[in-house]
């Protein structure tokens, strides 16, 4: 039933979406005063914090300037554009990129996401996720009448790999699943699959003939000393994988809505003619700014890098001092911390974090059977985000059993 | 089968996806030399033309600046720009408009449209379409696994109204359809429902409990002495029907991809929750673009209402003359013209026109089965237009049995 697949999509406890939902009896539950302080949102990076890429704007007046030949691009996006894309990212990737026929630009890396999904899945067809993992990706699935096979992460376990239960993998690839869909670095946890966990999912993947969908919005935000391994150049062929980046985070061009997909060229044959009835094309005039992409000014990227890493190793401290298990981000903007069990639901502890410590995070539950964890985007000030963090632990302890 | 799906999902033909066809064997086919003239895309308007609404650009850089507040609204859009959206929409249309609970921003009115359809459509259902029609109505239909039924409109019998076989529509009610999906005015020819045929379309729609999709992108660009009537105010319930409108044509502000859809609010929250996973939202700088819209300067609108009726009059003379009969638009910018019987199939006339005259039209075969006609965007250049469009007739006069 329809009403049944619309149900399933709820969105009330996601990202950006708490100014829907009432305060209610939260009163009630509250213990303890206020906790005054800066509030902060960690549904998402702050781009005030961290601003947008030198010369987006320049590039978009520029495209708006153009008229007409920038307002309506193909529908997988500009020529032009697409060609210096395929080149940076063939460089970032370590693997050739077609830009006539392997590329497509797309509204944000979630409108990349859903392309590939509607591409690869229809009803009844199996498809492998992580968990934890990004929220939509099982929604997607759902949505086209797939069914998710869930293959866990032990992301809490100390070791320097992801963590993925290969063997599960393999399980699910025996029971059918022809469709791998998979973030790395891991939305929420941060976790880097290792060299050689892509080379399991890689010869798995061969083995099965299951086509990989990899979502890699946060691989350029790389810590130190840490190794990233692009799926796409792992030993794959190219027509079984397509990976979807997109600057909206590291870059914080987020309010552009710009995404790109890129590899199997059948899998963009059919993105393409899917986005003609979804939405026709990324905007035309912003699809120019992701001409400032790979070309930031020299130095740039590795400060964010490096502010983003010393926001993280505060907000980790903060966390375990306060007997929060977290894992230690290898890239990416996003912690998971684990609560000790609650006086109150999650639910109730995320509402309670926003009206009593002006704090909003993302349940757990968003990720998977994550009912005692807590996500935070951390791309936000540093001052304002420790301050914050020790607001968490604060309220931790006023709520633990 | 999913490969079926995208075969459906043809695009070749597709306005603006001309540069992806290869120029084949068409020399061969060639009669007469070259008809040399400036270049003219009819596949859609010419924003260069026609200039977008003065003040956009100033209020998407107002947006930049006001920075995270902008770049993440809500997934249904900013919540400010929906209240005056609504206050505006309501006055256009006669009826009430919720900005909490009855408004949606979207990438575009594609974006409403394919957000709308899978709010309602799923697999086995039957849904009234008409014919012509816009040609992602049917490939959106599909796409969710529901039946198009094809109710015809008899757009070239001279009378002002738009000529739609309500029997045949009262037939796709009995038979089961439970959505109907129209554009008016009619896109591709122009035509604008009575108040006649909206008052029957709105009795039947009731009787049967029929839910309207009504596409009124073109709405704004009435000639002279035409009456429209807006669907939403003329007698169906609230929560019947959804209507989708936007930017992207008269006002030329298509290169930010915005739309809106409002009306029943169960449509409106299902439509969120699907924008949620397919882009997230409309970029949030583009969506300030809005502020401007039903806010030009005064006189803007009417000026350009003014300027494509004295387009229309000539183009409508041109291809009369030339013996193509053609419905003359009471609204829109599109013209539908019949050809003759010709010596070529139609889509080798439309790679003739578009290497010997240097012409790019969309193929009647995208709006149902009129492998006679073409459509043309003629928001040009006047005087371009004008020329292209005796180029036209003389490559009938050519290639005609």
């Amino acid at each position: 039933m329809i009403i049944d697949k619309f149900t399933a999509l709820a969105t009330d406890n996601a990202p950006g979406q708490e100014v829907r939902q009432a305060a209610g009896n939260i009163g009630n539950l509250m213990r303890g005063p206020i906790i005054a302080g800066r509030p902060v949102d960690f549904s998402h990076g702050d781009v005030d914090a961290f601003l947008p890429t030198p010369g987006a704007s320049d590039r978009f007046s520029e495209a708006l300037a153009a008229g007409g030949l920038q307002a309506y691009t193909e529908y997988r996006g500009s020529v032009d554009i697409r060609a210096e894309l395929a080149e940076a990212l063939a460089a970032f990737t370590g693997a050739p990129v077609s830009a006539e026929h392997g590329t497509i630009l797309t509204p944000g890396t979630q409108g990349a996401l859903f392309l590939a999904v509607a591409a690869l899945v229809s009803a009844g067809d199996k498809v492998a996720i992580v968990q934890p993992d990004y929220f939509a990706n099982r929604k997607l699935v759902e949505f086209f009448g797939g069914q998710a096979m869930p293959v866990s992460m032990d992301y809490l376990s100390g070791s320097e790999e992801a963590g993925l239960d290969l063997a599960q993998l393999k399980l699910a690839f025996e029971a059918g699943a022809r469709v791998f869909l998979f973030s790395n670095p891991n939305n929420p946890t941060g976790a880097v699959y290792s060299r050689r966990e892509i080379g399991e999912i890689v010869e798995l993947a061969r083995a099965f003939d299951v086509t990989v969908i990899a979502d890699q919005l946060y691989s350029r935000l790389l810590y130190a000393r840490e190794t990233y391994t692009h799926i796409r150049s792992a030993g794959l062929p190219e027509e079984q994988v397509i990976t979807i980046m997109g600057p909206s985070k590291t870059e914080s061009l987020s309010g552009y809505r710009l995404g790109i997909a890129f590899g199997a060229r059948w899998i963009v044959e059919r993105m393409e003619k899917l986005q003609a009835i979804v939405s026709l094309r990324a905007a035309g005039y912003n699809q120019a700014v992701l001409r400032t992409w790979f070309r930031e000014p020299e130095g740039w990227m590795e400060q964010r890098v490096r502010q983003h890493e010393a926001i993280r190793d505060d907000l980790l401290d903060i966390f375990r001092d306060g007997g929060l298990p977290t894992r230690r981000p290898q890239a990416g903007s996003y912690l998971f911390p684990k609560l000790p069990p609650l006086q109150v639901g999650l639910q109730d502890f995320v509402r309670l974090l926003r009206h009593q410590a002006g704090i909003i995070v993302t349940p757990g539950t968003e990720f998977g059977p994550y009912p005692d964890s807590i996500r935070l985007n951390f791309s936000q000030d540093h001052g304002a985000a420790v301050a914050a963090c020790r607001r968490i632990t604060e309220m931790v302890k006023r709520y633990r059993k």
